[in-house]
Order: structure tokens, then C-alpha cells, then sequence
């Protein structure tokens, strides 16, 4: 197909845009996949069939409800928080983009640790803002007073934490958050995608800060990456403003439906959620007894480790194609050097994940 | 609840923003519901079936695809366009807001006709940009020469054409993209969310000008609003940048397998289409022949007229409380005085309309 030049369209773009590298993912399938920090099983078939009944009986021809009401109460409820203060999104990365979009203008700061996810780079970067990674300390621990210290000196419009963060695992020490509050005027954004995994949670102090945005996920705990909901919880008034941002419909039929259900059966989730718990307080002393390597302590429901002997990419290829486990390269992130994470799945894939690392790096 | 002082927050948020109104839509809930020109019929049950099955195959706590290739493919050949210039969205909505969030900076002006769909306006509003609203000429006919003027002397970054256009009907003249791209050096994007039912398309434009972006949706003539499903067009580089503010797994999976079943039985959506258009060109003179009102051409799902007699918002308010009709009052936009506009439903929702006006107007 012969196409035109496309240099007159690519002027009109934004250079902030333009020298962002894109987020991707490629991935070999495997027989164990550990590479995305999702739950190690599928939602139980009787919660399924439920949320297939319900999505035959929704009209597909209609948009979804502008605002999901009933869902955004039975989620305030959940946290003891204002139902105008719920903000339900397409996956939280959606809520994550519509803060963002409200907040950060040409130039202004936003501050973050290094490493963490890779969206917040990005959606800074086409927000035309100044990404300010500050980085973690030692073991990657959050290291608080330089965060206040770079949000300060920067004059930062906006504080992004990931707590526990990806793809270290580090939690925040608890106070931290009321810290850097204190010590700055910026909006304080808490991605707890991973929270119900361990360390403190950030949502009693909306009492306190109108400052303080929460954003969680259905997509690790509850086992619903396929399906793709989150939500913000804020300031009502707050909330009002991410809005704008936020598409109308933005989430669909089935989701909300999906959403519902799992509402009503946090119990089993939670069940669940202590089970990837217990696999990762077994796994990882094992993992850290392997020799050439170096655990992170980890709080969430994936464990980071450096490889001493074996070159990463090595360990990452042979865990591929000899033992058919994919797990997630992040060496080529800054500051991580010969690291690789892998998530907890089931006790069988940790076993395996174990026997394949001894027979790689020959303990 | 006792909440804290907003100000502090509100404060950090963008001038742009908190000057926005939001968008927002408060419906009552009536027998027939022609507000949000959706279609008049669920999807057909053999197909739903197929799409639930689907989704009762797919693992909900995994991703869905980073980049679905195999839809792509099918949705390029569709348009004999290329894969690597398709991307798609949690509806179309998703596809704008990349697109925008891409090229419009602060102070960047976005040209687009007035009245059009409010959501160009916003979303210009939220990426810092100038919304330069160009009014339409008479009988809400597209003026290109206006548009081509307004760009040139704004210089322009985006033009944003919807055709049909939301909510007036009205569609471009052959022959419009050409002579604006011509015209002007501005991303022309053309939102073809309504093409199906009339007009032309600027799809083949895109072999001439890597600055044309075209937005389907699968909202309207394919049934599917409550499912989320768009796309654009672009020239792959183009497709390429916009990508970067499109967020990862932005599309379900269950919506996925909705589009794939879809697009597999294109042809029965054609029928419904045709059916729609059939039922459009018989309402239309019949409504024209209604005492007391003006009826605007269409080429969309939908028909726009403006009350002479009885004013609008008390003919709204009629058909909701007298006759459980639901239509869309746009009588508060700007040159849409009196104004509202009403889906195309099935014959039998058509003659109910028909009946209750001739009751209100008293004609």
C-alpha cells in the first residue's frame, strides 16, 4: 500500500508527545504466565455464570449509565466515603489519565519515585508537564524527605506514590502520606492498585486533605484485568473536576455488572487475597536462598530480584524457552540493573518458578 | 460526613478545567427512549449468544490484548486501509480524546462547527486549547468556506468535521475534507460516528494526506453503546503518536469478542441500517407536515426540528409526562433555540411520536 509522507501531520503534534517512547508490551505465551501481576485464577465459574446472566439481560443497544449510582454507593460504603466522591473509570489508568489531564499543565512538575509504573511518565509527558523521578533509596525503600524535598524545590503541582510499588514492591512506611502533605502543597495522587496485598492505605486521610486523591483497581486482588474497572475516590468537589476528564460511558454494561458482583462477594476475594499473601511469605525466602540473587522485600503480589551471576536477560529467555515461564524483564529501567519480577501465581508456579531458577543458575 | 475545605485543591486544578462545564445528561426513564440515538434494537440473540459464549471462554483475570491485532486486521481490510493505522478505543470518545490530547496544546485552536456533539468543546478545554466554534449556514448546512477561514486565520491545529453532525443532521458536501485539507494545514479529523446512515466518508482521503484522522464508532448503526467500541483511521505514524495517550488495555475483552462477532456478520447490521434510513425518510415529510414546525435535512439516525408554536421545552415535558417519549432537548445550545431532536426508533415508536406532536401542537 502506498502511503503519503506523513512528515505535514507529524509537525502538528506535540514534541512532549512525539519524544515519549510508546508503552508496550510483547510477550511469548507460556504455560505459567507471572509477567503482569494478575490473580493466579479466574473469577469462580459461579460468580461468572452470574455476571453472564446479568450481562444477557442488560440492553447492549443502550449506553451504560451516565453515572453508576448504586455501584458508586455500594463503593463508598465499602471505604466509609461520599458516594460524590467516587469516580469509576475504565481501569484505574483512566482515572490515573483523568487526574492527571485536570491537574498538570504546560511545565508544571509532577514527582514521582523511580523506579514505579511507566504510565505516569507518560501521561505527564502528553499533559506537557515535567516528570521528576526522585529516586527510591536503598533496597528501594520510599525515601520520604526527598520526595518532599524535590516536590518543594520543584514546586510540584502533583505527587504520584505507588504504594506497594510496581515494580519494586516497596510500601510506603505509614505517616508518610500525612508527611508529604504537610511538607507540600501538592495534590498527593495514591495508586493502591496493590494495597489489599500489604501496607498502609491512604483512604482515612480524605477526611483530612482535600488534597489526597486514592485510586484502586479491580484488576489484581479482584481478579478482573479482563474486564478493566477502577476507581478514584477524592473530595467530592474534586471529583467533580477529574470528571470533566473523564469520558461519558466510560465504562460498559458488563463491567458495572461484574463490578456489582464482585461487590457482593468481597468475602471470596479476600479468601483469595490471603492465599497469594501466604504463597508470597513462602516464596520468598526460598527465592532469596537461591544462589546470585537479591530479594527485595516486597508487599504487594509480585516479588523483584537482581541477578549476580547469570545475566538477567539470560535467566529471563531460559525461564521462557527451557521451562516455559514468563515472567517480566524490567532491567532496562533505571535503576534496575539486572532485575526481574515475577508474580505470585498458585504454589505450583512458585514451585516452578523455583526448580527453574535452581537448574538456571546451577545452586 | 464532615469533609475538608475543597480550596486548597481546587486551587491546583487547571484554570481551563474549572471553567468547563461538565458534561452531563439526566434522563427520566420512559417507555420509548429516542435521546441518545442509539439503536432500535438489542443486538440479535444469536449473535449475543455468540458473544457470551465467547466471553464465558475468555480468562477475565487475565488482560485483555495489548494491541489486538486480529481485529485490526479485519476492521482495515474492512476499509481496505492498513492494520498499523487502526487503533481502537473504549469507544470512539477514546479515540478524540487521544487524538486531541496529542496535538492540542495550550493555546492551540480547534476549529469545529457550532452546533456540534459538546464533547470536542470539552476536551479542548481540558488539553489547554482554544475551541473556535464556526456557526453552520442556513438550515444548519456545513459552511466550508467559513471553516477554511476561521483555521487559516486561527492557524488552526485540529479541524474536527462531524458528518452527519451531531445534532443537526446535516451532512459535509463531497468534496468538504478535500478542499479544508486543501485549505488549510490542520489535522483534519473527521468523526464519521453517524456515516453509516448518509454522506460521504473521508476514509479514502486517507491514501491522499497523512493529516486526515477518521472515528468510527460501534454505538449507532451497529448496536453496540452499551459495549464501548470505537476506532480511528490514521496514517500509521500518525496512529503511531496518538497511540502514546490512548491508555494499555483500553478495550475489554468481552467487548473484543463483540467487535470480532460484529464484524463477522456485517451484513445483518447493513439490513438494520437500511431499515433505519427507510424509517427516517418516512417520518421526516410526515413530521414537516406537522403545523408549528421547522424539520431540518438529515443524513444521520436522527431527525432535528424547531417548535414555532408551543415552545420546546414544554413539548419536551409533553411527550415525557403525557406520552413516556423520551427525545433530547437541545434547546439550550447555542443556535439551537427551540430546538430538539429526536432518534430514529422502529416505525412503531415513529408513529407514536408522530401521534403524540399531532396531539400537543393541536394540529
Amino acid at each position: 500500500m502506498t502511503l503519503p509522507d506523513p512528515a505535514p501531520a507529524l509537525g502538528l503534534l506535540k514534541p512532549s508527545v512525539r519524544s515519549l517512547a510508546p508503552y508496550t508490551l510483547e510477550a511469548p505465551v507460556t504455560a505459567r504466565k507471572l509477567n503482569q501481576n494478575e490473580a493466579p485464577a479466574d473469577l469462580p465459574p459461579h460468580l461468572k455464570a452470574e455476571v453472564l446472566a446479568r450481562a444477557a439481560d442488560v440492553p447492549w443497544h443502550r449506553y451504560p449509565d451516565f453515572a453508576p449510582m448504586e455501584l458508586a454507593r455500594t463503593i463508598a460504603a465499602r471505604h466509609d466515603w461520599d458516594p460524590a466522591g467516587v469516580l469509576v473509570g475504565n481501569g484505574s489508568n483512566e482515572v490515573i489519565q483523568a487526574t492527571l489531564a485536570v491537574s498538570v499543565g504546560e511545565g508544571d512538575a509532577v514527582v514521582a519515585p523511580a523506579p514505579t509504573f511507566a504510565l505516569y511518565r507518560l501521561l505527564t509527558g502528553v499533559a506537557g508537564g515535567r516528570y521528576v523521578p526522585v529516586p527510591l533509596g536503598p533496597g528501594f525503600g520510599y525515601d520520604v524527605d526527598a520526595l518532599i524535598a524535590a516536590a518543594r524545590e520543584e514546586r510540584a503541582r502533583v505527587v504520584v506514590l505507588n504504594s506497594p510499588n510496581n515494580p519494586t514492591g516497596s510500601a510506603l512506611p505509614s505517616g508518610a502520606v500525612e508527611q508529604i502533605l504537610a511538607g507540600t502543597g501538592a495534590l498527593v495522587v495514591c495508586d493502591e492498585a496493590y494495597q489489599e496485598f500489604g501496607g498502609p492505605s491512604a483512604i482515612p486521610l480524605l477526611r483530612q486533605s482535600p488534597r489526597v486523591v486514592v485510586l484502586r483497581t479491580f484488576s489484581k486482588a479482584m481478579g478482573l484485568a479482563g474486564l478493566r474497572f477502577g476507581y478514584a475516590l477524592a473530595h467530592p468537589a474534586v471529583a467533580r473536576e477529574i470528571a470533566k476528564a473523564k469520558l461519558p460511558y466510560n465504562v460498559n454494561g458488563i463491567t458495572l455488572a461484574a463490578a456489582a458482583v464482585v461487590l457482593a462477594h468481597e468475602q471470596e476475594f479476600a479468601a483469595r487475597t490471603r492465599a497469594v499473601i501466604a504463597e508470597r511469605e513462602r516464596f520468598q525466602p526460598r527465592l532469596a536462598a537461591l544462589p546470585g540473587l537479591t530479594v527485595f522485600p516486597s508487599a504487594a503480589n509480585f516479588v523483584l530480584f537482581r541477578c549476580e551471576g547469570v545475566p538477567a536477560r539470560e535467566v529471563f529467555r531460559r525461564l521462557v524457552e527451557e521451562h516455559g515461564i514468563l515472567i517480566r524483564d524490567v532491567s532496562g529501567g533505571a535503576g534496575l540493573a539486572e532485575c526481574l519480577r515475577v508474580s505470585i501465581g498458585t504454589p505450583e508456579d512458585m514451585d516452578a518458578v523455583l526448580a527453574a531458577l535452581q537448574d538456571i543458575l546451577g545452586g
